[in-house]
């Protein structure tokens, strides 16, 4: 980090509470006019002026571009708008098997992204390779390199945001390993450690689908059933750190045993694992989930079945999820979108028969997020990071 | 209203965002100084100051108040506080067979309460009675009549705040019932209705335990389930005006049809007429709640199993909640909570069993709301409408 990097970190982290509602409102809605900053944040165009002057001097808004003609008498309006490559964050996704990464500039393009398999889950193995993919994507910023921030990296389960601690990672085997530390001091930079569908879901709000709506929630199907959840402007972070733990909700039979241990859980029945089993013991050997999906789309019925049951249980859970917060917007992704098609009927049907009244408004969209994207989301808490 | 009210309600109503952040500071929080209510609202003190004048000569502000030193050199702290009585509202809560009104001050403070019952559900019937309800409590106001500026009614079941119609209440057995219209043109007067659970969460957020913490749940039992939210600073309103329906989750078995004709709701198993029901099918005769409770204390292994398999469910649904949305603490209210003792243990067992890693820091607590509790948060709900 150069000393002008430095300067503008400083400043975005130093902000008072309404130079910070400017930075945001300009970082995700460019190019927009101070007017428009000043109705959106509630705050006088005087103090937008006032908010947005340091931000031009440290290079991290652009107040030179060409004013348009509003068609109206008096002056042309100004707009206002962020340099995207003022600041450079870095995202990594850990997956079980391989480590996803990306350099992305301020609003989230990414600029370059690479991929490392992960041969163990030992907390010092991964944050070597951490480490190793982080120094990978800084060789590939070229010109750029000086200006790179902070790093994010997200993971499965339940993490504080706060410690940088994973807490628990059922897919990882990790309790209360301290990752986000560690690689701070190996990494001399800020690092923000959290769930990776809470980052998904703070990129989406930043700067995807969660723009043009009030409230929504992102589900993900496949290895885990998780879910993200964004209400009243915020994503809802969950007073001791877990929230939106639709995998857990006790939506199926007690007789079903979730791999966390508890009895019942949306997981037990719809995670590809659990349908992976279901489906194995049917046909007495062991299948994989590729050759499951094989059988269903042949008509195998006990395929069939292993599916529709999965997506019965998910659309239940989405329902109650429904019920109980109300979002304007269900974006389903996860890897098990691939095979959408085998879940979708049961799904939606048992959406329809348990959401209640008028939150059955509530569109269900499906979107198939790469693990670029999930990486994108771990740059994103890296860019919030500097911000809030 | 007289003159100096509709100043003050024109003076609230018209609010910047920042003078509206102010005024709930100082209201929430009184007396505070306005060195607090900067910091609070992440203004300066210049601008805390221009928002506090016209609150001042609108005589909805005091900043008279004895300065107390503060024990370091300099200039004593000059506390503001609101002026309680400036503006009056009133509160009704529409029982089955009852409405529970009261008048408050703006704080929330009950100047007085009536009661009146219902003695049919049809929407002109039930908005006459309230009409009548509220001539009573103005009757009792004495000097303080020409104060009152708006009414808040509070209903079970699906309401559209925006637009005052209930839209799906059970309870009432109305859909589509446009009753803010009705009673506006009656009353002449700022009407607000909203979900009764909503607006006691309205009341608790401003005015109760929700001061004290940044996410709380309410969770009611009795007749109804019921829950509301508030997370993120505010009361989670549902995008289509559905939220915290924890009542019709799916959690139990689906051969347990609800009320509300679908299958598996928390509703059909825990609410009061569910384990009435229960216990009249084991004892072959009609038995009231009253009896039902009477036979559980008295160790009848039917009536005992009833209120247990009740308190699982509502533990598994808290569970949910929690799980989902991950509050720093639950209130578990409504009229059953005068027979918690029948639940409390299955249901804790059953919350343990299924609530998920450190979200079990939650607290959750036990509070006997009265019908007075919910008419106040209809007032709460009320004094909102004049100020957000």
């Amino acid at each position: 980090m150069n000393d002008e990097t430095q300067t503008r970190t400083a400043l975005l982290g130093s902000s008072s509470d309404a130079a910070t509602r400017v930075f945001t409102t300009i970082l995700t809605r460019s190019p927009i006019s101070r007017i428009d900053v000043a109705r959106i944040t509630g705050l006088s165009q005087a103090a937008v002026t006032k908010a947005v002057t340091p931000l031009v001097a440290a290079g991290l808004v652009n107040d030179t571009l060409d004013a348009k003609p509003t068609g109206l008498p008096g002056r042309p309006v100004s707009p206002v708008a962020v340099v995207p490559d003022a600041v450079v964050a870095l995202g990594v996704k850990v997956n079980i098997d391989e480590l996803v990464g990306v350099a992305t500039d301020l609003t989230t393009r990414i600029i370059t992204s690479d991929r490392l398999p992960l041969t163990s889950h030992d907390p010092v193995a991964v944050a070597d390779a951490i480490v190793e993919m982080c120094d990978r994507l800084k060789g590939e910023l070229g010109g750029l390199q000086p200006r790179l921030a902070s790093v994010g990296v997200s993971v499965s389960g339940d993490v504080d945001t706060e410690t940088g601690v994973v807490r628990d990672s059922a897919q990882m085997g990790w309790r209360g390993v301290e990752l986000g530390a560690a690689l701070r001091e190996r990494l001399g930079l800020r690092v923000v450690v959290d769930n990776d569908v809470r980052a998904l879901t703070i990129g989406e709000h930043w700067f995807g689908v969660g723009l043009g709506t009030n409230s929504f929630a992102i589900v993900t199907i496949g290895r885990g059933i998780g879910s993200g959840l964004h209400l009243n402007g915020e994503v809802v972070e969950g007073a001791y750190g877990v929230a939106g733990e639709i995998g857990h909700l006790p939506l199926t039979s007690p007789d079903r045993i979730c791999a966390c241990g508890r009895r019942g859980c949306v997981e037990a029945v719809a995670a590809t694992n659990a349908i992976v089993a279901a489906i194995s013991a049917a046909h007495g050997r062991d299948v994989s989930i590729e050759e499951a999906v094989d059988l269903a789309r042949a008509g195998d019925a006990a395929a069939i079945d292993a599916f529709g049951e999965a997506g019965a249980v998910i659309g239940r859970a989405i329902a109650s999820l429904v019920n109980m917060v109300g979002p304007e917007l269900v974006i389903i992704g996860g890897e098990g979108v691939a095979n959408f098609d085998l879940f979708e009927e049961r799904l939606r049907r048992a959406y329809g028969e348990h959401v209640f009244a008028s939150a059955d408004r509530c569109r269900i969209a499906v979107r198939p997020h790469t693990f670029e994207d999930w990486a994108r989301g771990a740059a994103a808490t890296a860019i919030r990071s500097l911000v809030v």
